[in-house]
């Protein structure tokens, strides 16, 4: 069984005191006036991956972490909305040499960069993704135009505008709407080339040893390998906005030496970011974004796994159940030796209370991450902090 | 509010009499002994697409979907697994040049065809799926590759075997299995190139009155256009075998005019089809697979939401209750002005009542399918049967 870090603080803060350094629950005024200038709300929680992080790596996490939280604070003061800070941080996230996303990504069995990025909107539940593109060096601004391109609604003769596109369609489809391709030798950094040759040499030497005599001293040998494995630094993001609108993206390069096409959670529906705000059924507004090995967490569907049970009272517990039960556990991971991942959430509630001041309505926001792979690399800020943590 | 169609049929059959014709309860012999042959088990139900069937296409679709029923039959008959049924009663759908699904699949913007298709065997949970993948006749076959491979469990240095390929890659790691490609000009066939034509103009005409003025006119014309789409032939099968297995696929061309790299819901985990075998927690063994507006089924992650849904205890009404809830009046689909879509679902469970014979276990199998667009063709068959209905 995996050992399982959760980690979560509970210190209830008042409504009405705005802290300038960070607790789990923060409150921020949500109905502001014209009249009376309040402070700004909002959050972000970003990571930049579940898995082994070396000294020297997480270092440079921790730096871009707190940039990518810098980016959506900035945007949430300017009055951007969720989605707006979301693709902020992530573009911040995926433009750092060091994260397995955009530049720098891990590259695929023929040495090529291909990405997967998803999006998702909790006001208007709309959602875009992009898998297996190449020469982007955002692949989350091509999924979050995507979806704003689908929230306009049809397109000529009645045709379905696309949330989910692939390969070179998705890269044309991006350069026919203005976000500049950028060519290959640009996205390899001197990490991920040397990555590349490093995992090539691994793999010539596993598939040495694999004979049709052994066939399970291949098997084993891949499990001791997988636990230094880089592969798991996908990175994603969280927000919550001044009105209480959540959203979530991520965004990966996926797992190195993948076969051209793969397409991870990264771009998979439910799998690699959810965001749903409260409604009549739901009385919490949920972000929720993964790491780890996407083929797990597609077939958990873990992050919309997540926000469904962040709907019970102790987010702590619901968190600690659906990592242990629906992933790690999972019927559908029985056959897997490790089941790696990690994921970031977050839910707010609008608490009504006797008001300490007429116009001011709060908003709770508890945030929380959990993996059960050996480190994980994340970042927080609320608009009010004058730094990320 | 659209119209909901539901099918069902509520005659329950003992578990000892094994009917020649069919009922939507059958029971079949589970356990069976090598001494005493019994009758062999299994059912298929598959669908050749929700959405306006003309009546010489009808025709067409009903022939080939009783085929379908034959060749999954067969392979139930001769001891193959649901997920080896249900792949060869796709094969079949996939080969007729009238579904929109294989050969003869709808053209994308660039008059070229590109095929999404996914299976799922409720045994061991695995899933495979394809997405824009050309010059494959039958997409199927790949997804089911790519299943059967990731059972093999992992390949050389550690590496996750994937269980979603797209476009260029999908193709290649195909072709690098075995299975052979199909050159573009077979693909097409006269019926889609000349639908294509059609589209093509309706898309010129209708962008020719889609001025800077009025925006909304063509957001209009459009719905008026999508009532007489044929762009929802999207095909599918569910099976369960003599064992009690349940398996699921599903295989489409996607949209008429789609964007080149466009993913529909056949190729998205959750959507197109699904399968779970009993367990623990689920009474009832499920498979469903669904046809519609690709986006629309995404969105709402249709397929798993039925077979969640069928759990409870009134199949009919809890079917009727998705497409309602989950479907047609969607949170995640509030702006859209239709929503179409279908779907075939069974459920079994294993019925150890008083029994009239000692090794007899009765599985009792319900079928029911249902659609929100004006038809939707089906066809049935179980082991027993002498021909498919």
């Amino acid at each position: 069984m995996e050992d399982l870090i959760t980690c979560v603080e509970e210190q209830p803060q008042p409504p009405s005191s705005l802290p300038n350094s960070w607790t789990n629950q923060h409150s921020d005024s949500a109905q502001r006036t014209d009249e009376e200038p309040k402070a700004v709300g909002g959050f972000v929680l970003v990571h930049a991956g579940a898995g082994y992080h070396s000294e020297s790596k997480a270092k440079e996490y921790k730096h871009v972490c707190k940039r990518a939280c810098q980016r959506a604070v900035e945007r949430l003061r300017a009055g951007a909305l969720a989605m707006e800070a979301v693709a902020a941080a992530l573009v911040e996230l995926e433009d750092s040499p060091f994260t397995n996303a955009g530049m720098g990504s891990n590259l695929n069995l023929s040495g090529e960069i291909e990405c997967d990025a998803s999006i998702m909107d909790g006001k208007s539940l709309h959602y875009g993704s992009v898998g297996a593109i190449r020469g982007i060096k955002n692949p989350v601004l091509v999924a979050h135009r995507l979806l704003s391109e689908a929230q306009k609604g049809k397109l000529s003769a009645g045709r379905i505008p696309p949330c989910f596109l692939v390969g070179r369609g998705a890269h044309d489809w991006a350069v026919a709407h203005g976000i500049p391709p950028c060519p290959a030798e640009k996205m390899a950094t001197k990490f991920s080339l040397s990555a590349y040759k490093r995992n090539k040499r691994k793999m010539e030497i596993a598939e040495k040893m694999d004979t049709p005599e052994n066939p399970m001293k291949r098997r084993r040998q891949s499990s001791e390998t997988e636990n230094g494995s880089e592969c798991l630094d996908t990175v994603g993001a969280i927000v919550v906005d001044q009105e209480g609108n959540v959203a979530s993206a991520v965004s990966s390069g996926g797992l190195a030496m993948k076969h051209p096409g793969r397409v991870g959670q990264a771009a998979h529906y439910g799998c690699g970011c959810w965001a749903q705000n409260s409604c009549n059924s739901n009385p919490y507004s949920t972000a929720v974004s993964t790491s780890g090995c996407g083929e797990h967490l597609i077939r958990t569907m873990l992050a919309r796994e997540c926000s469904v049970a962040l709907q019970a009272e102790d987010a702590h517990q619901a968190l600690l159940d659906a990592m242990q039960n629906q992933f790690i556990s999972s019927p559908f991971l029985a056959s897997e030796d490790r089941v790696l991942g990690g994921v970031i959430v977050l839910r707010c509630c609008r608490c009504e209370e006797d008001p300490p001041s007429q116009d001011l309505q709060a908003s709770l926001v508890e945030f929380l991450w959990s993996h059960s792979t050996e480190s994980m690399c994340v970042g927080y800020m609320s608009a009010q902090d004058s730094r990320a943590k």
